[in-house]
């Protein structure tokens, strides 16, 4: 694809990642760490591995010597002898040294990103003694967050002091690096952005993802975000690309963010390269983080960062113990979930809270997703029941009467008095194994939840509603107006007219904005239709529906022939 | 995953994928084939390449030696060696050395598969001599399949006999090989299916493809298959399941066929190994055939072998010269085209008709997957224009009246006098670049086209069909009760009852079959409301839809802003 040779600082995981997308497209890739066992070195031929480590300046001059590009999976690398490569040879370093040498510096990457507008929570720079410690606490209130500005990952760095008494234990655990204090901010959810830039300027953002961390280390992750705002999505997306866009240099870069409260976002930290919230892209998106990085600093075009599924959910494996098994026990267990796949790294040892390998579901939708990842929750040697119920809810049993924690369908009726009409739907879809919520929602009487409802629709992952309204029956075609997605209106029967009041005001609906209406009084052809629908994305509900079609069919053959074998004036008082 | 290593016969373009997917799971490999240089050895560090044939008995020994499992990436095997390691030491061997040696001598094989019922065209064994070809003359006919028995592939090893005078040309270009002669069979389409099986014999299959062969040489695969006949898919997998379980050992294979005129399927022959046909699985299935081939010789759990997006093409990469560019500028032309994936083999030397990589193409839906691929066939040095034709047509200039190939919405009218109310759908699918068929379906006056056109439309590709009907109306229905694709009914107004006959018709669908029913003469809602459900499947068309909906707002508050304006005693006069 391109005779030039990339040189990686970094033999870890995202190393190898990297190397494997450089095989696809034939790019030669030059490892630069300790020994020959790193894992991006398992990958590559031995002619292409340099023995040292990537903080080492004379090592990182042999490298750039063999390569043409130099790139990095980790930044936690000697820079000055980078800016000097760059100064002086002709090898293009990506992502530029004086972005890696800001990012290094936590307190320095956040005075970068402050003075450039982007959205941070208040920070102070604190010396390593208890009276500057104290000035900050002053300054924020408790909880505080220290922070060490240098060298800190995966949780290693961060302390959370709740009192001014743990100042002594917090410096000692923090030792002695320099920090920095930071207000705690009570955010609902972690999300993160992959943003990926061409030699040229040219921007992209993958999808917005929710990240689930315990201990400070990202254990699961979610594409892409659900929520009942879709702001937030664009919003996030938008500040990750501005961040990036004060940088200099090509690359895949990783924005992590905090949601608060009240919907604002605040950037938290950025990794100048590939991130474990962006494994999941490598199933789940047209083009992986790891090949848009290459593409990026090997100057091609970029790919597409949209998903080509519906949803996907990445666990971290990291290590339980020094005994191996567990993590094969784990990856035992996804290799019989369909549509998951296991990523083991090649380490040779394992080591608590190491990060071993990663496993990606993808699915049509997210509540089998859900489903799915609870049965490899279970295999967990530290499996959180809390955590399990919260994140991979049990889908509800059919016939409960309980909507499920993420919907296809959403049963919505304008009064508590058409439930009657509106419970065979529920039953249909509980038949054909589809999740969906069922509850109240008026036009006339609840029009600013009815807005709410129908404006959340699609980024809470609802694919389809069904309406059944009576009378003036306002609600399909108001829920309509404020959604892209299909709604299907069901008229209620009232106590006039025989419901042509109700389907008239339903389907005549004005050019511009459509509502799929079906039989009076008829919730069970609404649910069908809505699994016909499904079946665009979901193709296995497009053969339960050439099933159900077969079964009615045999149904109806089965009375053909009893009525042939009782004849028909016997044909009501028969048993048979 | 498994500490068990695996040896592969042959490091071939095979090989380097099988590597790939087994550094996913951590297994060790080790190659045998000669240098250091061949494609999967690139992706392997050289501690574990063995140097030598894969068809030197001391050589696969040596291999054997090093590993757990055998397996091979091409058939050309030592098979004597095989049998007397799986005899003599604890080295699986997958397939089983005497499915390869059935396979290596594609006589033996046809003889194989006719002895267990499985359909094959007529063949008899023929000696390299003129007498004994013009006897099979005289059985099958002209033209005649001549073919080696042995160590053929990529073409070389066919011949097409025309007419008796070609007998000694056709000798000599088969080169004194065994041979054995077949009648020709006028197929209209050659499929493939992958199969994989488990040690344990578990059989599962992956969707039905086209495979398009130039010069005997694959060069293109479309999956799925479309075909109007929903039978042949499930016959072609049945078939090719069949055939693999009437061998022994685990592992993928493929088996192709030919498809005739009368919709009957003919096994061509089959491949003990990966296979071309099975590359677009990488990006397009959720496990691939490469990691499902590991999964199965290693007695781990099969992966799912269901697609994960909606079309998938596989343009093989095939030199054209010794001049290496003209594949990278092939290659070139892909990475602008959103979901492209690019492979390249590595190969140190380019020659004329060589595999030097691969393209794969995926996409929400076949037109624009098709008009992408068009985009590349035009960066072939060789491009054809007839192919590029056949096989990615331009879709229809929108209002040109012309139907798309490939559609996905199936526009249709119970008459022509239906046309002036279906023609804004038609108009509105043009505008978000939806493509579709429009035509003339009559529930009463053409009821034979009417089942066939509703019992094809799913496996012909279309996702939703638009059916306009007045009076007693019975078109939506009907083409609802023999399909499981959503099904959208227009009533339209007739001279008497001003359209409430057709809707009434129309909505009142019994349990069981839904139609989605928009208002009276409303084909507008109807195209809209198929965009909807479209936006489940092709989810960029949501956010059309949003900016559709957008635009109706910004146009009625211009309105209101100019009624404000010229105030409403001048609105209708004002031309502002």
């Amino acid at each position: 694809m391109d005779s030039r040779r990339v040189g990686i600082l970094g033999g870890g995981q995202l190393g190898r990642m990297l190397a494997a997308s450089a095989s696809l497209l034939n790019v030669d890739v030059v490892i630069l760490d300790n020994g020959d066992d790193a894992p991006a070195k398992q990958i590559v031929a031995s002619s292409s591995h340099v023995d040292g480590s990537f903080s080492n300046a004379s090592k990182i001059r042999e490298l750039a010597e063999k390569v043409d590009i130099l790139t990095v999976e980790i930044e936690h690398v000697d820079v000055t002898v980078l800016e000097d490569i760059a100064k002086t040879s002709k090898v293009e370093i990506h992502p530029s040294p004086s972005m890696i040498r800001i990012i290094q510096d936590k307190l320095v990457q956040k005075q970068h990103l402050r003075s450039e507008g982007l959205a941070v929570a208040d920070f102070v720079e604190v010396d390593s003694n208890a009276d500057s410690v104290k000035a900050a606490v002053k300054q924020f209130g408790l909880p505080l967050m220290l922070k060490s500005r240098t060298l800190a990952c995966d949780g290693r760095g961060n302390y959370v002091l709740k009192g001014v008494d743990d100042i002594p234990e917090a410096l000692s655990a923090l030792g002695g690096k320099p920090l920095y204090a930071e207000r705690f901010m009570p955010f609902v959810k972690e999300v993160a952005v992959m943003v990926v830039r061409s030699v040229d300027g040219e921007t992209q953002s993958y999808p917005v993802v929710e990240t689930i961390h315990k201990d400070n280390i990202c254990q699961l992750v979610f594409a892409p975000l659900r929520h009942s705002n879709p702001d937030v999505l664009s919003r996030a997306r938008t500040l990750a690309e501005d961040a990036v866009r004060t940088f200099t240099g090509a690359g895949i870069f990783g924005v992590e963010m905090f949601l608060l409260e009240d919907d604002s976002l605040l950037i938290n930290e950025i990794a100048p390269r590939p991130h474990n919230s962006g494994h999941y892209t490598i199933e789940a998106c047209y083009t992986s983080q790891y090949e848009n990085h290459l593409r990026a600093i090997l100057g091609l075009p970029l790919g597409s960062t949209a998903m080509k599924v519906s949803a996907a959910a990445m666990l971290n494996l990291l290590g339980y113990s020094t005994d191996m098994s567990d993590i094969t026990n784990v990856a035992h267990t996804a290799l019989k979930i369909p549509g998951a796949s296991v990523h083991l790294y090649g380490k040779r040892e394992c080591r608590k809270g190491r990060k071993m390998g990663h496993i990606t579901l993808v699915n049509d939708h997210e509540a089998v997703l859900r489903a799915n990842l609870r049965h490899i929750f279970s295999a967990l040697p530290d499996s959180d029941s809390a955590l399990t119920n919260l994140f991979t809810p049990a889908l509800p049993e059919p016939g409960s009467g309980k909507s499920a924690a993420h919907p296809l369908v959403g049963i919505i009726m304008g009064s508590d008095s058409d439930l009657p009409v509106m419970l065979p739907a529920a039953r249909h879809l509980d038949q054909f194994e589809v999740p969906y919520e069922l509850t109240i929602v008026s036009a006339h009487r609840t029009p600013e939840r009815m807005t709410e409802y129908a404006r959340s629709a699609t980024t809470r992952g609802l694919r389809v509603i069904i309406a059944g309204a009576g009378g003036a029956a306002h609600l399909p075609g108001m829920v309509a107006a404020m959604t892209s997605l299909p709604v299907i209106g069901v008229p209620v029967k009232g106590s006039t007219l025989d419901g042509v009041d109700s389907l008239h005001s339903i389907v005549q609906m004005p050019r511009g904005i459509p509502v799929a209406t079906v039989a009076i009084n008829n919730s069970t052809n609404a649910a069908l239709l809505a699994v016909r629908i499904l079946g665009g994305s979901v193709p296995h509900l497009l053969s339960s529906m050439d099933a159900f079609l077969k079964k009615q069919e045999d149904e109806v053959l089965t009375k053909v022939a009893k009525l042939e074998y009782v004849g028909w004036e016997n044909y009501g008082k028969s048993t048979i």
